[in-house]
């Protein structure tokens, strides 16, 4: 039987092309706010004996989640052979820890209640710093995508002569990993993070790349304060305007208009969180994993 | 060892005079948003040990859902000796069957996501329409607290010669008990519902109740069409302009503005939602329903 596709609001794009790959038929989903503002939901498609993948990209997750786990319980008492959930953006990872006394670490929490209602699990580059995999939280099968392949494949296509440039030396080796597969060299910054929204960047020295096109990368671009910062010092070198490469475009508030604002001469994701700057697909690294299951 | 009460956000007022009531310490909540819309929530009092109550009125779920479960999962790992979620409003009770295939019954499912947590419920009237009891629902112990004798106590303190005025058949063992406790007569209204927001009322013959002052009341005001319509109805006979009285404060967009000028003498409800219409404090039944368990 051909798997369902539920694509939760907001995931139509990536979740048309999705279920387009994986042969899928698209569920009719009803979700709809009451006037007192409890979620009505309804899956008007049978169910039963299917694989049912429910796309839903989980940045601000908290109006979300309920209306997600109504979803979920819903296709099991439908009978769903599975409910495989499809978070493109995983949320709640960066809370791995406890740092002072009574902190909740939400993202134990959220992958309790996650993995106690969904069969399996697919995403892409979680935020794994503390974690050495998702099987440490994730009680279910999970697979994880790279998007450092489909970066790499991008600047390769589109830059000329690129230097890739990573936030900090913790993400050195996925930075290196994505200048390798774009034959291109690659710098990182050492950053300071003093709160939420301040970041203090140094760049090293990169006046020897000066006929390089900068390219910076990086998982989340969330405040972008590390790349409106990384910007900021490139501008005073003799390289041209940067260009800032993300995997998942949260942009907290006006972080993208404040990150073009800062010099970068285009801003460029891909399409885990839906945004004007998606130019890179993950569909059919998506697909492939789900077909892995 | 005292009780510990954890005050969610926008329950403050009922919050501080329940741990009054209670004897029992407020702990101290940190609750803020990151910068990507997550919720960091911080516990800085020692549960371990002790009765940890949280208070959280369950209005607009969606986004209260997620944090409230990172603070009761909190708690836990914090060694509380039971975590008691007080909701004096609670949600999704009105989603209690399938009226159309492939229908979320979210009563259902929420009731199963809170149990998961949680390991006593306390509430206010909960609308039971369905379902005979909570237990059918929640596999945790839970008290129900009804609030028909505090209005009762109102009506009788604050109005002479009251009507009391029912919204329809179905709720009359409640409005009858409502009546008798105030020493009252009372009317119950015939209701067609034809939608959301669609309500016809038919008004019984109350010309011969020409001295009273009618007292609509209701458990949950939401949009506020049935008591809008009868007040309407109400306005076209003899007696005076009606006061409504409602437990659960919920007022969707402008319900309680339009109900004012539909003619309503004035609004008065308890305080299991905070608003401005809260008259009748339900803070000491609650904490005796606490102290039972």
């Amino acid at each position: 039987m051909r798997p369902l596709m539920v694509i939760y609001p907001g995931n139509e794009s990536i979740g048309r092309r999705l279920a387009e790959a994986l042969g899928a038929d698209i569920a009719s989903l009803t979700m709809r706010q009451f006037p007192d503002e409890e979620t009505y939901v309804r899956l008007a498609t049978l169910c039963q004996g299917r694989d049912v993948i429910v796309v839903a990209t989980l940045d601000r997750p908290n109006p979300k989640v309920l209306p997600l786990l109504f979803i979920v319980d819903l296709a099991h008492e439908l009978r769903a052979h599975r409910v495989i959930l499809v978070a493109p953006y995983l949320a709640h990872m960066r809370q791995d820890t406890r740092f002072n006394p009574g902190e909740a670490v939400a993202s134990r929490s959220f992958a309790k209640l996650l993995s106690g209602g969904i069969d399996a699990l697919v995403t892409i580059d979680p935020h794994l710093h503390r974690y050495e995999a998702l099987a440490e939280l994730y009680s279910v099968p999970a697979q994880v995508i790279h998007a450092a392949p489909l970066m790499a494949e991008w600047i390769q296509a589109e830059i000329e002569q690129p230097l890739v440039v990573g936030p900090d030396s913790e993400s050195e080796q996925w930075v290196a990993d994505v200048a390798r597969r774009a034959s291109a060299p690659y710098v990182v910054l050492e950053k300071t993070r003093r709160g939420d929204r301040d970041v203090e960047v140094s760049v090293p020295d990169v006046e020897c790349w000066r006929n390089r096109q900068p390219v910076l990368v990086d998982d989340i671009i969330s405040t972008a304060r590390t790349m409106i910062e990384t910007v900021r010092h490139l501008k005073r070198t003799d390289l041209p305007a940067p260009i800032c490469v993300g995997v998942h475009a949260v942009f907290a508030d006006d972080a993208h208009r404040a990150l073009r604002s800062a010099g970068a001469e285009r801003v460029v994701t891909t399409n885990t969180i839906a945004h004007e700057s998606n130019e890179i697909d993950v569909s059919d690294a998506v697909a492939a994993a789900v077909e892995r299951m």
